[in-house]
């Protein structure tokens, strides 16, 4: 079924464009869906419960009262009712997540001049952070504990989490999550309204500071529409793998582990890049034979054929080169000493060393966060981490000996800049001589 | 001419609305210039170098032949031109402002499992960064020093600053700042098609991957909207200052710290809070009679009858809590034993400590960055720092120990979520026993 996937050859003259027109997906702005969008935030920032209330019984088929039913206040149950390896697995997968993160926490630092004035930043987390988490059958506990627990170890005070409760439905298995992951409140709200009543508060849901989490378009435009009255993480786009194989691996692996993201949805991009063109139709032979009876094959397939690739390179040197350019959210090297080439991985959201290092590892339990930057912006941007929930505060204190030094410089440069005031404000910290 | 300043006590029954509507300002969207950037970005975008030369002729009322003009190669004479003062204040500010944000280089790290597993995180900085850079009479050379600065010291490859030349003419003291930060390339060119430039790159400006620093309207929508393509550092709202002081310093002091944020513009705000009501006359006193010889005695009057607060409070610690309402993009506290408040203050761009350290030091040379969170976002976000131009990208290195563990542990995970493909990718590394 991938037959009709693309096959690049990085030596052909054409392959620069054909590069371009592969990392090309459609993220077209769409003024309908923001005209919408900015009308249910208008109308919850007004309105507050009773549009929340009547929004979400439309939107989730849902017959909710008051806008207090729509508290779940004894999800911590959920891990009862989990079966047993679930629940193990999800704590397991939490407490290495947990480890991983307590080594980003930020600490507060100062030093001092010789002449006494003292320097630093002060780091404080984040008072409340809001949580999205999508409902239904598309239901990620992973997507949960990677969300809340840096949070949680970052020391925010309160954790508040929306999901969509479609026909009154929320799986056990992301309610035990967020108990185990330190979630403090939930509401089943979700969609826009979600995020209207997280950025601006109603008198149930409280006003947070900031707010993570994957969703749909409609979520995605909330919350870009209120980051500035609140923080927010990056917009994600489809999710992507490139992996670089020196052609040694189990091409059935390298299928699957390809597979694994296309599987996401059918804008999600595989890559698959090596110097071994044999090697290339070996994993293209296992993908035909191991797509039959994967239960989400029509996804995997359409993805493949519309944004997945094999690229056939001179060596493992052109391949880096090239996932440098793609700036991928996912980097596998499943290669010989794969090691040896991470200090040339400049552009990449997360990088798996080795052929035992399958992606999917990553995404529950290695340690590191799945959320990850994606379409290139590895370029300029991060995993999600502890970093996002805590904040830096400079601290200036400065001596009188201090302020006279700086108050002469400061003088000069905002007389330069005409700012009498700033000029004056600095000038009567400098002591006369 | 601040006499019709509010004036506003924390104890009466309506502070809390009397501070919202202080706190208040108008960012309101607007439709008509959100479609006249998109019009300038598209035509950059598809027109490169072209639209660039005729938008900056149009809007900067120049004659530029051609996109090679743009360019501004020699400005680092810029240097020798200055006067000796002034050069030596900006070279001894940006030593400062280097020391500080040295302290800010994040580091790789990584450790391993019992088992061998290695998890970690590696630190690149970003490649190519712009730096937008207002021109005309407000040019402030002290903000090419805190944008670039950083940027430098993170590592970044390539800085390339724009600078609109209106009627042919930058000032040499934004010239000599960016040479001696460390700027790489300088283009004259502004407004949205500066940014457009930047994001998509033309024949004569690289693109980059983030761009940074100060605009007007159409410069902030413009970054706003190649969000996304490219990093953006925080699009700033009005500058604010809020000073506590216990009512034992000079008078003419604190009322010259207020005018320093208030001559910004008409939107800035500065606040007072004392538990001194006499005190805070004196300020009053002392505005009226220091109001009169400033040069920008009309925008200080106007920022402060519009947007300006002197506020009596019972004692400090309730002064803190309205400053933890307000978040703050600077907070004075001149009182007694500063220092001993700074663990209450939980958000504020950036605090300077007793009666000497004046907020216009911080500005400009005491060496943390001037660029801060503004209206209120100190809540979740942080000052410009090195932070902003390095990115982080994990490292996962499983051990076949590690595989075989972990691929128990995301098997069962994945299979909850419904996603097959990731469940068999980890099941691959699982060792049969």
């Amino acid at each position: 079924m991938p037959a009709d996937m693309r096959v690049l050859d990085a030596e052909a003259d054409d392959f620069e464009l054909a590069l371009e027109a592969l990392l090309r997906y459609d993220d077209a702005h769409s003024s309908n869906i923001e005209d919408t969008v900015r009308t249910i935030l208008d109308t919850v920032r007004s309105r507050g419960d009773q549009a929340l209330v009547a929004y979400t019984n439309e939107f989730d088929r849902r017959t909710v009262g008051g806008a207090a039913d729509l508290e779940l206040r004894d999800f911590h149950l959920a891990r009862e009712r989990l079966e047993p390896d679930l629940l193990s697995a999800l704590e397991r997968a939490a407490a290495r997540i947990r480890v991983y993160h307590e080594k980003q926490r930020m600490q507060s630092w100062e030093f001092q001049d010789p002449d006494g004035t003292s320097l630093g930043q002060q780091i404080t987390p984040l008072e409340r952070v809001g949580i999205y988490v999508p409902g239904g059958k598309a239901a990620y506990p992973s997507s949960v504990l990677m969300n809340a627990i840096p949070a949680n170890v970052a020391g925010v005070s309160e954790i508040v989490m929306v999901v969509p409760a479609p026909d009154d439905q929320v799986e056990d298995a992301v309610l035990a999550a967020a108990s185990i992951a330190g979630v403090d409140r939930i509401f089943t709200v979700g969609g826009a309204q979600a995020i209207a009543a997280l950025a601006y508060g109603t008198d149930s849901v409280p006003a947070v500071d900031k707010i993570v989490g994957p969703g749909n378009i409609y979520v995605a435009t909330a919350k870009s529409l209120v980051f500035g009255k609140v923080g927010i993480d990056m917009i994600a786009g489809p999710s992507e793998i490139l992996v670089i194989c020196d052609g040694a691996t189990d091409p059935s692996w390298i299928a699957m582990d390809l597979f694994s993201q296309a599987e996401h949805d059918e804008q999600a991009q595989a890559i698959l890049i090596s110097p071994d063109a044999a090697f290339l139709e070996r994993v293209s032979d296992a993908m035909n034979n191991l797509l039959r009876d994967l239960p989400r094959k029509e996804i995997v397939a359409k993805s493949l054929s519309s944004r997945g690739a094999l690229i056939k390179v001179r060596d493992i040197d052109q391949a880096i080169a090239i996932s440098n350019r793609v700036a991928p959210e996912h980097l596998e090297l499943s290669v010989a000493n794969a090691r040896s080439y991470l200090p040339r991985v400049r552009h990449a959201g997360a990088v798996f060393l080795g052929r035992y290092t399958a992606e999917a590892l990553g995404d529950y339990c290695a340690g590191p966060n799945h959320v990850l930057p994606t379409s290139g912006t590895a370029r300029f941007s991060s995993p999600l981490g502890v970093y996002d929930f805590q904040k830096r505060t400079s601290i200036i204190e400065c001596s009188v000996e201090g302020a006279s030094t700086l108050g002469g410089i400061a003088t000069v440069l905002a007389q330069a800049e005409g700012l009498t005031a700033h000029a004056r404000s600095a000038h009567y910290r400098v002591e006369e001589s």
